[in-house]
């Protein structure tokens, strides 16, 4: 089992856009050389999370990219869902029905337990990125990224946000 | 986010082998027969749960398949991990530390703190995976499997298993 390589990245472009300045918006080439990520791939994972509501676009000169909503109202289950469906990882194709000892489909009473088992363990996996949202990844980041970075990191912004 | 099917089939397969009468043994293509499932496909997963010391194999006429160990003693996190391994679905590839304003590695204080969030809910996943075994899957199965198709089971055991 293997997450999209576009979540990793979603999460933290996300992060970034909740550390701009009040009433800034980054373009989505500045965010891509924020992080060193290619342009076309990045593209497509903010179009998700524009069309999930997490994002939003202002045009113009200082146009961009901006959070759509508060960083405390954006969980980490939102931006995974958001590039990799709410589908379970889990499928069940209920092949206890199946075989040369199969009976009606009807009188089976309920749903497969082995589904019920594995879909609860996707329920406690949700249950843990819902409670993250980015206004906490921001808070744990102030004690994880070196002073010389933040320092890097305002004096970026004001480049390209233009003063 | 998707798990490969064989997970599906191990779970169900091992769980089939738990209700075995005792030191009884099923041929793969038996196996695959009760759950209508391709020979071929089973047979890596089998490779699998083998290697994984899931299940043993027996040889001669009445040889086969048998679980290696208790029901109570394997859990369904154990089978996933025998087909899917062990390596978590989020892969870090801290890109927090690219881009224009990257300092050096050595000033990063600790683990991205995003990655260390997606392993936390990977781990309450895996961890209630862990609180499930085969025999939990066999009980909750009793209550759940209609008795025509436990009738039919216990009658084709003995036609497959010679009686």
């Amino acid at each position: 089992m293997k997450m999209g390589q576009g979540v990793e990245w979603a999460i933290h472009c996300c992060a970034l856009l909740a550390s701009l300045p009040p009433d800034c918006a980054l373009r989505l080439e500045k965010i891509a050389e924020f992080y060193d990520l290619p342009v076309p791939y990045l593209r497509k994972h903010f179009q998700a999370l524009s069309r999930a509501g997490l994002v939003s676009t202002t045009s113009g000169p200082r146009g961009g990219y901006r959070l759509a909503r508060a960083a405390s109202e954006i969980s980490l289950l939102q931006i995974y869902q958001a590039l990799e469906g709410k589908e379970p990882a889990f499928r069940c194709n209920e092949i206890r029905k199946q075989g040369p000892t199969a009976c009606a489909q009807k009188l089976y009473p309920g749903a497969c337990n082995i589904a019920t088992s594995m879909w609860r363990a996707e329920a406690a996996w949700k249950s843990e990125l819902e409670k993250v949202s980015l206004a906490d990844v921001l808070g744990e980041a102030a004690t994880q990224i070196p002073q010389a970075r933040v320092d890097a990191t305002l004096k970026w912004f004001e480049d390209v946000l233009g003063g």
